[in-house]
């Protein structure tokens, strides 16, 4: 019965994300509900406001990208996790410029967000970082939230649906980091 | 007779440059004649509107800053002069709030800067990181035009008086370029 509610709550939200996505923020929430296979009164009673509902979907997409980091830091070596981390963050950042509308919106309702945004970031970008740091794949004196602004910054502007040109830049800031590194390794 | 009109020119138009960044593109056009030694009556003769000036300041900054391509490139490495023009190109960027506003502003007098613009930073650019490429110092496969692009968006935002963050990231850039140079040569 719980893990059913969980299974519901999952499903409306990456269909909220996906309506967003495609239709924007400002979507109709039946669409969201027929979509995610659920009756219209459960998405009000768990979010009362349409803010509520754009905050947990914001919420859902950093928990995910955070947790992608010791993911992919148990799969590759430090400097490779490292590389695939930020082309996930580009990831993120990429494919949902109808919630950063919303985020600057100077909505109050949304104030909190970018505190949580670094909150969860950050701490999962340092981990890597200083993993690959310690393992001699990339330089260190770089802070993860000169990284994470720099990412953020080289997504904005028209991007296509793929985001070639900001995979290309982020690569090469990766790359920078590599080039100091104290073993220089191109396996890594 | 001629080398003074010219004398005069260039510092009505250094002047102009200067109090645009210390008082903004809005200032009284007595404080740039007086700044730079000239009358009133030059100042308007040569510039009968506003938009005039800005534009004669925003070009001559273009100019500058495309020339110091070649000089630059007599004086070091290829892979230097790269990184010291990237890094020039900074300065020109990060030093220009008020001339950005007003080329932003949508006025149809400033529709034809971003072209000039680009007629004159991607040629030097591109020269630069051919003869790095040609050198075995960077790479090759990265266009001059998505690292003018890059930069510009890396210098965006809050900054302080020196663009600490901007520069720090432009060097990763370069360092990137050189991580994936033909000929490892951290001398170059």
């Amino acid at each position: 019965m719980r893990a059913d509610a969980q299974r519901k709550m999952r499903a409306l939200l990456e269909s909220a994300m996906e309506v967003f996505q495609t239709s924007g923020v400002d979507a109709p929430v039946r669409e969201i509900a027929e979509r995610a296979g659920v009756g219209l009164g459960t998405v009000y009673r768990h979010f009362p406001k349409r803010s509520d509902l754009i905050k947990a979907v914001f919420q859902t997409q950093v928990d995910a990208c955070a947790d992608a980091a010791s993911d992919l830091a148990s799969k590759y070596a430090p400097g490779e996790a490292l590389a695939r981390w930020m082309q996930r963050y580009v990831d993120f950042i990429s494919t949902k410029p109808g919630l950063a509308a919303a985020l600057h919106s100077g909505d109050p309702a949304y104030v909190a967000l970018p505190v949580y945004f670094s909150k969860r970031l950050e701490p999962a970008l340092k981990t890597l970082l200083s993993a690959a740091t310690d393992a001699g794949a990339v330089r260190s004196g770089i802070e993860a939230n000169d990284l994470l602004r720099a990412v953020a910054t080289l997504c904005r502007g028209p991007q296509d649906e793929e985001p070639v040109y900001a995979r290309k830049m982020v690569e090469l800031l990766v790359d920078g980091l590599r080039y100091g590194a104290s073993t220089p390794n191109t396996s890594t």
